[in-house]
């Protein structure tokens, strides 16, 4: 699609944003679908966040905003409205103007997550699932994995007293199905999930004890840098089921464009994520 | 080029802004010359002008502004520096931010207009010249043709105190060239331009006698819309030598860009406009 006048516009925030990769999908997906619209980046400095966003949501057509590192917490108080996960997060991923002109956020970390879990059949539903770290993305894919059936979900960070605020805090979205783990020991999981940075600095420890993890588990390494991290070669290398975070982030486009105001992408993108997916992993 | 986050962005802004033709022309260029730059459109109510402009310069990779109505001249007051003929219209085309941070504003609707002249094969030095309309356009057109050798322009607006006053704010930058005309009448000049928006309306009045146009003089008329325009399609068929506005548009590109900081597709468009031109046709 070329870009003229009429062209609705949409904006991805962060600082910095060279390393973002949503304009080179979003663009491919409203090409393929002629839809008139085109989203581009805008590196902004924690301390312009709010009149930025308050001023980029007075132009007609800038519809929504994409917030990435460290904008997904940061935005949070310019929102009218935001989805429960959200707010149990503090984070979300996207913001856009209602009809009515009320700003409203939505974070997709956890929809991406159990979807791209689903996509590589890992069972869900009655699964022990450990998580390692309760920061943002912890919090929201533990949320995720409790809303959809898992049996329990063991919530482990190194700061105690971080996941028994997230185990508290989750209380209510999720039900009793959320509680806090003793240590990071992934025996007797089914899922094993690390949401902690761990694997992004060389000579970084191995979040958890490979050699303890159940036969027929699965590992998760939500890490997106570093492929294939440095827990998913030891998982590989002890035959262990490792899954790259990639995944997570293809899943989380649908909810995005849905939210955006383009359900017919939308379902094509849950019909069938092979391009988005060809795409990231390029 | 495809989208990415190191893309540097230029914004539009206007209200309405959808009938803006910039986002087509650069974006052409840009992909043309393997430039990692777009430019995009943004439409901002006045009201909310000013705010909106000092946070898109805060964000790093937003480089420049384009401005169209009403927003050439609301802009002005945020500008740290503009060019000459800026501050004697009190309007400019295009704003960047310097590498000092500075604003910088500047107007390209002259040196448009007299490039698109000359390309035209219209002598402009030494000609007598008559500018109907003492708006924006028309003292920025005045200005540039004295600026560029024309022996005399005389302006005329039907407020006569309008063309006095821009007659006066000429004299520094222009010297005593530029002098007011006592009516509309074209006989004796060699270049008579049209630069009042007489002729967008139904049953709006020629702007001039096209039976008192001198033979072998230029009408040109800028109106981009209803081509060919009243006053043209009059002159044609008295065979006077006719010229439509559009070349103006055309003939702004390099400068823009070369404010904008792309020298070399400013050269090579100055060797070249004719893929500009066909964009702006169609």
């Amino acid at each position: 699609m070329d870009i003229s006048g009429s062209t609705r516009v949409f904006l991805i925030l962060g600082d910095p944003v060279e390393q973002v990769r949503a304009p080179e999908v979003f663009n491919q997906q409203f090409r393929k679908h002629g839809v008139d619209a085109v989203l581009v980046p805008a590196r902004v400095a924690p301390a312009d966040l709010p009149a930025f966003v308050t001023q980029a949501f007075k132009a007609r057509n800038i519809d929504g905003l994409c917030l990435t590192v460290p904008h997904k917490t940061l935005v949070m108080p310019l929102l009218d409205r935001c989805d429960a996960l959200g707010r149990v997060t503090g984070a979300v991923n996207a913001a856009r103007r209602n009809a009515d002109g009320s700003i409203e956020g939505a974070l997709f970390d956890g929809i991406g997550f159990t979807r791209s879990l689903a996509a590589d059949g890992v069972a869900i539903a009655g699964a022990r699932v450990l998580v390692i770290g309760a920061g943002g993305a912890g919090v929201a894919i533990a949320a995720s994995l409790a809303q959809r059936g898992a049996a329990r979900v063991a919530l482990y960070d190194k700061a105690a007293g971080r996941s028994a605020a997230a185990v508290a805090a989750l209380a209510a979205p999720c039900g009793p199905a959320i509680v806090e783990a003793g240590s990071a020991d992934p025996a007797g999981y089914d899922i094993v999930v690390n949401a902690t940075p761990l694997g992004l600095e060389a000579g970084d420890p191995i979040p958890v004890d490979v050699a303890r993890v159940d036969a027929g588990a699965a590992v998760v390494d939500i890490l997106m840098k570093n492929q294939p991290t440095p827990l998913l070669r030891a998982c590989r290398a002890r035959g262990v089921a490792a899954h790259a975070g990639f995944g997570m982030l293809a899943h989380q486009m649908p909810e995005y464009l849905e939210f955006f105001g383009y359900p017919e992408i939308a379902a094509a993108l849950r019909a069938d994520l092979s391009e988005v997916s060809a795409l990231l992993a390029a």
